[in-house]
């Protein structure tokens, strides 16, 4: 993997749905990895355009093609959640998304992962990013650094 | 509503999923709605062709205006299911689907709904089903009432 | 049912999640129902306690007896959607809440439906809502006809 | 780890529904997690008894610690898939399940993944295994491998 980058979070803030749960009395362990897309949406909107734009403008697609997420602890319907999304790795055909996900009332860590993401046309033939987009995820990762304590 | 229809039944049979409970220890409410779903495109496969050829070959698609679901008990993880469909209505341009679903083991109703479909091209404007989806839908529900007791 | 009660809204914003959307590239249908409960939650947070509580203080719960929703426009991934929701029916053993839900945008409605809740305890017998809860609804809803324009 | 056991394969058999798709046209990512979980119940039917056992009789859970997923290539509405099923590793506390999924069709693998399950009682505390259920992993990891060729 190339460099580490500096880990400049993008927080997103849920409330856990009843349908989210299971008949465990906690929330099923598929719907963490849906928040960590709420989290990707939110990421890319904070640079400056949203995903959908890519999809729509560009016509580029970035399907999953490796996730992983170690669990904690468990959250329960109502519960506040924290997502917090950040950027492990990226070049033009390829974005690596790291995830922390909290409850927030105790800032307690719930799980921790990450995805792979390939940037693919309608085709599903690979691609790349455009200009654009790049920059703004180098912008966002750099200039984030120096600006606040955390990045 | 046009006449009724005799109430030909295509028979569809799922496990409860731990992914579709919730913390009430039940199944949640809007995963009946799915298994009727698993219901309709048996039926179009009873017929003899797939809902995915309708879509892909005559680029037509049957988006919802209208669903309902009557609950009477509820289901729990593993349980067998039981997806019973029916057509109640259907013309160019509609189709109406009716459901029961059962519990395999004591043949106890869960609940029973309807669905409510138009037929739209690709740019989501009305269109209708072609012939050949029409007659097979005709010829599915009476012919099977001449052959079978329930129909 | 029982003479109409003032439609006193409680307002929920939420955004598509991509998982939400199906090959149709618009959100299944069954989500919209999904977002019904997320107003359900907000609703009971309004009125001054949380429906957590309910189940969890009172060991009390609310599964679904009828739930129905007609569609009038779709939603597609990245959409404001606002979810009002209101109580259209209450007594001691039953709640029915109906829905209007929009696009933010343009102000569109989307779809609306109504959900019918039996109040039953930890063995799923039949139950009543405490007298706190009745209360509460009682003032939400009859409090805020004098207060705002729109009950 | 401990030492690799042989891959005895438990194959289940499921179709793609509509509502397991996203707006990319595809499977949306999560839904072949929860196939991995139709795998494991299989899993365990087919050892002998059923998880749902594990639950009632027991009093037993085993949630997730960690999962992961690698996929290559996608899964689309209408397909037929193939989960095969296998046990990584199992103690009295932990079983690790890997997982292959697969197009029945072109006998195309779809994606490869694990899960790791500990095991907790109803106040979730590490708990084991009853001694039941670890002599029936056992007996079908070990015996199937003298049986069958492929284990």
């Amino acid at each position: 993997m190339e460099k580490t980058l500096p880990q400049c979070f993008v927080d997103s803030f849920l409330r856990v749905r009843y349908a989210e749960t299971d008949s465990m009395g906690i929330v099923y362990h598929t719907n963490y990895l849906v928040w960590m897309e709420v989290g990707r949406t939110d990421y890319f909107r904070q640079m400056g355009f949203t995903y959908r734009d890519l999809e729509n403008q560009y016509k580029l697609f970035t399907p999953l093609i490796e996730v992983n997420c170690r669990y904690l602890a468990p959250a329960v319907y109502d519960d506040e959640i924290l997502v917090r999304t950040y950027v492990k790795q990226f070049n033009r055909r390829l974005v690596r998304f790291g995830y922390e996900i909290y409850r927030v009332n105790e800032n307690y860590k719930l799980c921790e992962g990450e995805s792979a993401h390939l940037v693919v046309d309608r085709e599903r033939k690979r691609s790349s990013f455009p200009e654009k987009v790049l920059s703004a995820f180098q912008k966002h990762i750099y200039n984030r650094k120096d600006e606040a304590s955390e990045c």
